[in-house]
């Protein structure tokens, strides 16, 4: 046998051994390991962006924060939890579940707010926290908003521990599409024709060397290129110049009142983009902002935005999620694509998505006739 | 939060929040998954030193597969049952436990030997197998021959359903190490400077930005960079002409009489290498062979060996596997090394191996000096 492990290049795993969802234990081998890492939780530090969006929302808003208490849900290097107290807190509750929260204690005492700040290491759902608190603050976005379905324990927290009226940073959520042109639609296209050239090859060579035909299972392996090239949502780092039509804000959360259960349930949306320019759409790109606006009874001095829409300078270290459409949509200026996206957790990891997307040219160019394909983000 | 998934650079997942062994969800989503592409069969199958192996093993062995009631553990794609049926088996019963059982099936079946070969899904630990088995074959080979654990399943299919007497392919296997030159090494101490170069440059930075220290962290980062860089054993394809000593066989099994007990033990060995070349030693390169010569009572007609050794024709995709060492030793012709391995299964995950090996330069340059290195295994 021998792979060299599940990662690198390849399909994520399926885990066909299981249904519904995963015990706590799989749950942990898939998806907390991760951030049991200092090289990760540099990653995400360095990510300035990120990291000053939450620095700026506690600084500039420390009317908010002064003589409350915090909860830090998943504080990972225990970064959120210290601004927080930087930013006045009588008291911030840090729950990490992973060993990261040993340095997370250490990196609070290095900056004398051990009295301040307390970590606790746990998962959210069955922490004891001594109080209700304040204000929650965290950092649970994935790829494409939902990816890793994180917010659902920062739901859990607001539920359990957060008092009335009190506030979440961030407090607002909203996902975006627009239309862009990329040359990584035809070098992805490129790389499925080679790979099946590839397999061409290899028949011939099983064929020649064993007397083996594996023909019959060229359709598969074509079907799981395809997925893997073509229907797999990539990690994209697109300029501006390439969106080539309206962004559509087709979601929006206020996380002070949206229900775990809607969260779970599949996001459905019906939504309009205008084709700004001549010239073919190869994907549909697809990010988000948060918005820091706490809550009714408790508003922020300073808005604070974080965003991940394409940018000139780079994109954060979520990128964009890009879907990209073979083959492309030959469109013109004035063109308008009506389209509906449905959003639906994976069954056998609820932490990835499978994104569907439907789309019909309006205008004089129409052909009347649907498009409907589908991603998963991985 | 946000990581572009567990795999990529980085190190491999720690399961935390178990003790012992891992349940069998776990099991799938951390190892089996990775089987149930046909991307990574066809990656195994174009290994023509392996395909090629068993093929011979086979077809090279008819009068032992005449007539015979075959038993392939972890089927796969199901090409080593479809060899035993083409080498004259009566039945093969081919086992696996991913959804690669369905395309076997169809492999089978378009061989036209569904009458002969029955593919059954399901762990060998308790599949039903209908009758007792002349032959078991099984690729059950990791990383270092032991990565993935999965010769303890073979031995659980030998002693739950081969007749005494019958013969596993293949019936022997071989452990070797051997000094090595190779500016891979050089290299990963390079990457691992220029990480910590980068970790400095980002304490900086989060002080600046942030007003927080995280120099107390450092040198837990310095530990977690080392054991990537330095102390996990690397995937090579070695040249004969880099090795520059001689090859200890330092384990050989069995796989008839090994016990399940004996491989879950730590192995432990003692031996010597001799250092043909002047110059430093910069590791130790490990790799396997397994032979096929059937059982006592059921001896092949033609021996078949498969070897994971440095070859000029370039390595099988099991490569080899080096243990670097920082700073190599400094040796000259004639000089001897006199070493103690010790290779364990981590306690996190059994399907993965702690490698610690103890080396002492013998001879008129020796400082009598011993030094321990320990690797892991990813």
């Amino acid at each position: 046998m021998s792979g060299r492990g599940a990662g690198g290049r390849g399909p994520a795993p399926k885990v066909s051994a299981l249904d519904g969802e995963a015990p706590e234990s799989t749950d942990f081998a898939n998806y907390f390991c991760t951030y049991a890492y200092l090289y990760h939780q540099k990653d995400m530090l360095e990510d300035h962006k990120r990291t000053g969006a939450y620095y700026n929302a506690c600084m500039q808003n420390r009317a908010q924060f002064a003589g409350k208490v915090v909860l830090d849900v998943g504080t990972g290097s225990g970064i959120l939890a210290i601004f927080a107290a930087k930013a006045g807190a009588r008291k911030v509750y840090a729950v990490e579940a992973t060993d990261m929260a040993k340095s997370a204690k250490r990196l609070v005492a290095a900056q004398g707010l051990e009295g301040t700040v307390e970590v606790i290491q746990g998962v959210i759902e069955s922490v004891h926290v001594p109080e209700k608190v304040d204000i929650i603050i965290s950092e649970w976005m994935g790829y494409f908003l939902l990816r890793e379905s994180m917010l659902d324990s920062v739901l859990v927290a607001r539920d359990r521990f957060l008092k009335p009226g009190g506030a979440l940073y961030p407090s607002h959520a909203r996902m975006y599409l627009a239309p862009i042109r990329s040359n990584i639609c035809r070098q992805r296209h490129n790389d499925f024709q080679n790979s099946m050239e590839g397999w061409a090859e290899f028949v011939d060579e099983m064929k020649q060397y064993y007397g083996v035909n594996l023909d019959c299972l060229s359709e598969d392996y074509r079907k799981e290129q395809l997925d893997y090239f073509s229907y797999t949502a990539a990690w994209t780092d697109i300029h501006p110049s390439q969106v080539v039509g309206s962004a559509a804000c087709f979601k929006s959360y206020d996380l002070h009142t949206v229900t775990l259960d809607e969260l779970k349930a599949p996001l459905k949306a019906r939504f309009t983009l205008n084709v700004l320019e001549d010239g073919p759409v190869d994907a549909f790109c697809g990010w988000f902002d948060t918005q820091f606006k706490g809550s009714g009874q408790n508003p922020v001095t300073t808005e604070v935005t974080l965003t991940t829409a394409p940018d000139p300078t780079g994109a954060t270290h979520w990128g964009q999620q890009s879907f990209f459409l073979h083959p492309p949509i030959e469109c013109a200026e004035g063109d308008v694509l009506a389209c509906d996206i449905e959003v639906v957790r994976r069954k056998d990891n609820q932490r990835l998505m499978d994104v569907a997307i439907r789309h019909r040219l309006e205008g004089p160019r129409s052909t009347g006739k649907d498009r409907l394909t589908c991603f998963h983000i991985e």
